[in-house]
Parts: structure tokens; sequence; C-alpha cells
């Protein structure tokens, strides 16, 4: 059964990395004593080790060790031999190059949907979705795909921005980049705000935290989804 | 010998399509009697014929018709013959991947190269660098590759953002975007605020209005560039 939990972002404005979402973790990886973490996402450029070295230093609160993939030979096995999986954030593009490079896109789709816990936060959180052409980040390498894991029947967009009404900035909100996927994608987006996060069992598709999320379908007004709200309807309205 | 106004944004804050820029329109294309419209980057989704009138209304108050690129059966032609070109914005992916699929990409490169004045607004604007991996655009289209038109040795952010110091938001600045951007390539990245544009006449490229523009170069310090600074000099960088 599938058991996931996909976080907006790691960290919330003031606290330490994945401080708000701890408490959730220890319950979600309780039956495991390591994780395997996907670091190829490598936010401001940070190395593969040092980000490695930031999660192993949280996780220790909670008892887990962590290893990160980029020190395995052969990451198809482990993957397959994981326990529980985190994927953290940074560049969509750039996470979603490099598992196509190792060839563990479907590996890592088939591992979680046979029950291996994951967690993602922001772009590991994206490529939770059926694409990655809903993430904000920057294009700075050129992927073999968008296609992404497929493990929800939606996108994501993490790190929801709603329109600043103060703003004297003509550069696109979120919403107009949103309405221009919706031109040539029927594929509906979820805007999971800072503090938001899904919590995937089986099926099941609850939306947790204290805020809204905002719902856009194509050709329909965006809509407010309670915390709390079942999302998995979600998944009978795809063409 | 080339001839480009390459602007940030089409639109200031308060004011209308074009309209802070207009008196530099009626000098650059002062030899044409007619202007060729890309419509391609379709902002917010709008219709290529809608956009067309759009940019007809406007140039009709500098005395310049204007026929949309998609009006015509040949699209290579309808560049070879232009007098000059207009390029707006809108999703710069959506952009690249039409100029592909009319596989006018290096025709509109060449025809620039020769001497064809040309206009490129925002997504416009981006593709005149060397590629369009410094776009903030969603990925809503895939495209067959990010390179652009090369008609400047460098690459463009448009629409820049300053780091908003009062943000709780945790999302990436646009710093931290180009900074990641330069841990894979090493050309230099022009962050061009609304109001900035260059001026391009042959090999001199000229930073006008009354902002500074902030230049990212690998493994440096971003620097601040005066209004009037020529930026040819990057040209003489790349690797």
């Amino acid at each position: 059964m599938k058991n996931l939990i996909i976080a907006s972002t790691s960290t919330l404005h003031g606290g330490d990395y994945l401080e708000y979402i701890l408490p959730e973790l220890e319950l979600h990886f309780q039956n495991c004593k390591s994780i395997l973490f996907i670091p190829f996402a490598r936010p401001g450029g940070i190395s593969h080790d040092d980000y490695t070295e930031k999660v192993k230093s949280v996780f220790a609160k909670i008892n887990l060790d962590v290893k990160g993939l980029h020190e395995f030979e052969n990451p198809v096995e482990a993957i397959n031999k994981a326990e529980g999986i985190f994927t953290g954030g940074g560049n969509t593009f750039l996470l979603v190059s490099q598992l196509y490079k190792f060839n563990v896109m479907t590996v890592l789709a088939d591992a979680v949907k046979n029950g291996i816990p994951y967690l993602g936060t922001s772009a590991g959180s994206n490529i939770t979705g059926l694409s990655m052409q809903t993430t904000n980040d920057m294009p700075i390498i050129y992927p073999p795909s968008f296609q992404t894991l497929g493990l929800i029947p939606f996108n994501l967009n993490p790190h929801y921005l709603d329109p600043d009404t103060n703003s004297t900035h003509m550069g696109e909100t979120r919403e107009t980049r949103i309405k221009e996927f919706h031109q040539f994608n029927s594929i509906p987006v979820l805007g999971l705000r800072e503090g938001s996060w899904l919590d995937v069992k089986g099926d099941k598709i609850v939306l947790k935290g204290t805020l809204t999320a905002r719902l856009f379908k194509q050709n329909q007004i965006p809509e407010e989804l309670e915390s709390g709200s079942d999302l998995s309807f979600l998944g009978t309205l795809q063409v």
C-alpha cells in the first residue's frame, strides 16, 4: 500500500530544517532504522555529501540513520533495498535529469507503489505528480522528459504563493502560470502552501497542516480546499 | 549590422502596454512601414489573433502596421521578407517550442544578424540569449531544445527581482536560482529589471533605462552595472 508524505517545503520561516513536520516523520518512518536520501536536487548548488550530512543530523533526532543514494555503486539495488526514502528539495530539472540518468525513475515509482514509506519536500514532492511541468524552478539542465513518478493522479505546485496585491512587479503570478499550463494540459494542479502536506495511504490522499490548498482544474474557477480534504476524487477526473 | 531592443518587460506598473518605450520604438523602426509580430508566447493563454490585435492597436500610434506570424502560410518567407520583427512576452517554453516546430529558430537568428530591426520583450528577450535556461517561466510544454537565438553572448533573466527582505516565503530567490544555473553553466547572466532594456547595434550592447542591471558570472560575486554600460565585453569571456 502506498505510504507517502508529500510536503510543500522542508522548512518554515523562522524554523529549522524539517522541524515543523518531525513528529509526523517519526510516525511515518516508525518501522525503519535507516532512510535512503536522494540528494540530487542540490538546493543552492550544495554537494551531495553536504546535503546528506544536513539531513543526517536532523534524522538523528528521531533515531534514524541516513545514507545518500550517491554513496551506492548500484542505485537501483539501493532503492529496492531501502526501508524508507526521502527526496529533498532543490532544482526539479536537475533532480529529474539525474533520476533518468541513473535509470531509477521507474524503479523509485515501483518501490513506493510497493509500500516503501516515502517523504518528499519541494522538488522531491513535485516529482510525485504526473509531470514536473508545474515546478517553479529554473531550467538549468535539459532533462530527457518532464514525466515524473505519477504516484498521485495530479500535479503539484509546491511553495504555492498567493498574488501579492501590493506588488508593482509585472512578472506572471503563480495563478497565471498555472492557467497557461491548463491551455495545453488537462491535469489538475494542487497549489500546496508552505506548511501543508499530503498524506497518502493507498488510494487515499488527505490534505494536512493548518492551511487550505488551492486546486486548479482546466477551464474551471480555482477552489480552496480545507485541511482534512480527501483528494482521491481527482483520480477519477483524468482523461 | 545587428539592431535590437531587448526589453525586460512590455509594461511598467500603472502604465499601458509598451507605453514607456514607445518613443524609442518609433526611432528603432523608423525605416519600417510594417512589423512582423511573433505571438507564440501567448501570455495568460491569449489567442494569436487577440495578442496580435493588442500589439496592432499600440503600433498604430506610431504609424506602423502589424501582421502576426501565424497569419502567413510560409513563416520562413514571412521572416525573410519582414521589415522589422517584434517577439512578445508570455511563456518562453511555449515560444521556443513553436519556433522549433515551424523551423524558424535559425531563420530568425539569421534575419536579425543581417540587420532586420528586432524588438523583444520578456520571453521575446529571453530568446535573444544563448539559451532559455534562465527564464522564470513554467515548463508547460517540452521544447526540443533549450538553445535559443544567440544574438548576444550571454543569457538574460528578464523581470529581474531583488530578494524581498520582508518575505517569509521559503521558495528560492532569483539570485539563488541563477547561482544554481552557474553550477552547471559558465554563461554569464544579466538580471534585467523592469524598465531596463539593451540597445544592440552591431557588436555594441548598451544598457538603457534609469535602473542598474545585475550581472552574474560563474564563481564570482554579482555586480551592479550602471545604465549606459557597454556589455559587449561579455563576448570575450565565453569559453
